[in-house]
């Protein structure tokens, strides 16, 4: 493949200032943020705002009600060059338990070419990668300016609970042509991982509640048991052999099409290791990687998170348990609406004579994806192959959830996420938290093939 | 209903004697003999084995590793009468929480015409009652003196873990006619209650273990959940209409015969007490006391009295759980039996597949029962209506559970219980346990009439 000139002198810029990059993303580390326990939320949002106005981007701190700052900036470079919204989060989990740390968290440190402290990966190193390639692209003479549109939230490690007001809010000057996500990824083999949507999620408690205490077990033939109640309900859900029973519910799965089919065949993927990881070694036994991989990514579940009742102590109690709750979420796949699937969960209850449990829902969200042949899906693996000189693998979803729908639905920007910096092994949430250096600046050349190209 | 002479004057013995009575019952209280905490047993032990002593009563200490001893006694009053062997045990529950006790719980105290202390009612003041009891019919010319064999342990606060072997090594000596169980009993409304029999009981726990540790949910799809393994054992256990479906589980339920359908329709029972109780207002409703006392003692039960998996606590974490249990109880009526319905169950898990699930059994207790028109159910009837010019609730069986079958099956004896001086507000093992000063003397009246019509 050719690589453009532009492209290339950047490139040398980027590898000329490994060194400035690194104490960059040293600096912003070393700036605690977090969300959880709102220590430094108002520092690191004033460094990034200045980090990006240093480099010629217009900012401003948007206050949001009850929330830090969101950070936003624009570059608007006067060219034809098409629009990309990026999403990226300031703040960082907390680093407890601290004793596990073999280095200072908010003092990076570097180690057997990696790099350690809270956030170095999730998410401080992504922003920064993006900062570094913008930067070599502005030095570059020649080179095709990107135009930007930045919203850095400071509340993302506490579930974004303002993120859906503040994007309806702004949705009508945060137009563009697509979306670049939080982080890159690559898999523990170093492959880039490319990740084209999510899945939805409902999720909900089942409550039945028959007393204010427990009551001897001898009343069992007359008292109601909420135990059994809800194992009576549960049944109604799915059957022995995971079929959902819930009247339209699997009405919109989707299967891959021949191009999402083709990528799953392709891509670099062992479920060997994901049965290792998961210890379900019995589970899946002599089916292919790709059938394995495909249950995945396109089957809805309905998962008991939690089931509570009674004793729950080591040896025996003789109770009729007063209440008892059932946790469950529901992960949708593409065409499936969270709203939707919970009235026909409402409608099932009331069917089978469950419209008095009580039902709590805990969480909502809307599955999503982008195509595979978009035009960011097709930019971003095409820089993958130019920095890298090897295909990405791309996944047409990724089995968890996020946010993203906000993005492709309620902006209508075709999103995507896999470039950057991040690897499987970085620890994320976890002590000891790291990124590979080499990872780092092979993040900041994809990322600025993907500015100047898109 | 003509009382005999000989009881009257044991009755007008007893009724000059109250004061001495209480002041043995206080005595007995005032030394602590708690078994969880290895509290003062050999000192009661040696107390009670005094007082039987003095009554005139042979007398030994028997020994039992890793237990204390066991009291025995033993009366032959060399006449023609049958022969009682009594159960009782001096130990007693811990007092704890202390702070919610009015008076020292180890140093009994009488207020509103009630005896306060722990033990008062389990298990001292029944057996001290029955030492008055006792003591009257000896000083009384021309009484017919009982043959007796006296059993009191140790350790049945602590569930009696050395009772079936003491009584299988000991049976050759433990002949009788009948046995009088540790308790009186009185409903709250006064009434005397004898209870013929227990139920059986079997008690296990499922365990299904799925990996090390929880699992992101993501994984639903294809990743093996515990908690709906069990949600899938459980019914093919019970269907929603209560109706158990473990084959043979129900081949030998009995129903109440003539006779003890005449006791269920005479007995003061009110449903709508236990309703309240229970809390099961909705529950019930419009059918009868006589069906629902039915129901609740002649049916078996599989409750669920505790299940445990994944994630209890407050909101939503999305967790594939590691690993999942459920702990039941099946309650057995008479005629069935806890190996065999352990045996049952077990065919039942291969049947369905579920031979991987772990099994642990807690306990196993065979359900006893001693006919309504029996000697000693006929005797015992007999002396409430003397002794209160009332007739007493007849209870074929309880619907709790205890090691009857001990004495019903392994000796053989007509086993019964209810006369003496508890009633249903005691407040066994809770604080202020306590005794009501006139049942007090009312129970002996009761006793002396058994042991000398026996």
């Amino acid at each position: 493949m050719k690589i453009p000139d532009s492209i290339q002198g950047a490139w040398k810029y980027a590898e000329r200032h490994k060194q400035k990059f690194i104490s960059e993303l040293k600096e912003v580390v070393s700036q605690p943020s977090i969300s959880a326990q709102n220590v430094g939320l108002k520092e690191c949002a004033e460094l990034v705002r200045l980090k990006m106005s240093n480099l010629g981007i217009k900012t401003k701190l948007m206050p949001v009600s009850g929330a830090p700052d969101v950070v936003y900036g624009e570059l608007d470079s006067s060219n034809d060059a098409r629009t990309l919204v990026i999403y990226n989060h300031y703040d960082v989990q907390p680093a407890e338990p601290l004793s596990e740390w073999k280095s200072d968290p908010f003092k990076p440190e570097i180690r057997n070419g990696r790099i350690f402290g809270r956030g170095v990966g999730d998410d401080k190193g992504e922003l920064v990668a993006r900062f570094n390639a913008i930067e070599s692209l502005l030095n570059k003479e020649g080179a095709i300016k990107p135009n930007l549109k930045w919203i850095v939230e400071g509340e993302e490690e506490v579930g974004s609970p303002h993120l859906h007001s503040f994007i309806q809010r702004n949705k009508s000057f945060l137009k563009g042509d697509g979306c670049l996500w939080e982080e890159g990824d690559r898999s523990a083999l170093g492959t880039t991982e490319i990740e084209l949507g999510v899945k939805g999620l409902l999720y909900v408690e089942f409550r039945v509640k028959v007393g204010e205490k427990d009551q001897h077990s001898m009343y069992g033939p007359i008292a109601p048991n909420p135990a059994w109640r809800l194992v009576n309900l549960l049944k109604t859900i799915k059957d022995e052999n995971n079929r959902i029973l819930i009247r339209g519910f699997n009405d919109r799965i989707a299967k891959p099409t021949p191009q999402e089919r083709k990528f799953l065949e392709q891509n670099e993927f062992s479920t060997e290791k994901l049965r290792k990881a998961l210890q379900i070694d019995y589970l899946l036994k002599g089916k292919d990687d790709v059938e394995t991989v495909t249950k995945l990514l396109y089957s809805p579940s309905a998962n008991i998170a939690g089931f509570g009742s009674g004793y729950l102590g080591q040896g025996a109690k003789t109770i009729v348990p007063k209440d008892a709750f059932v946790k469950m979420d529901f992960r949708l796949v593409e065409r499936m609406r969270a709203d939707d699937i919970l009235a026909k969960l409402k409608r099932h209850l009331k069917i089978h004579g469950f419209d008095d449990v009580e039902l709590i829902v805990h969480s909502k969200e809307d599955p999503a994806k982008t195509p595979v042949d978009s035009y960011i899906a097709r930019t971003m693996i095409n820089c993958v192959v130019m920095a890298e000189g090897k295909s990405p693998n791309v996944w047409p979803t990724m089995a968890g959830t996020g946010p993203l729908s906000l993005f492709t639905k309620t902006l209508e920007l075709p999103t995507a996420m896999g470039l950057g910096v991040n690897y499987a092994g970085a620890g994320f949430h976890a002590p000891n938290e790291h990124i590979v250096l080499d990872y780092y600046h092979r993040g900041i050349k994809q990322l600025i093939c993907l500015f100047s190209t898109f």
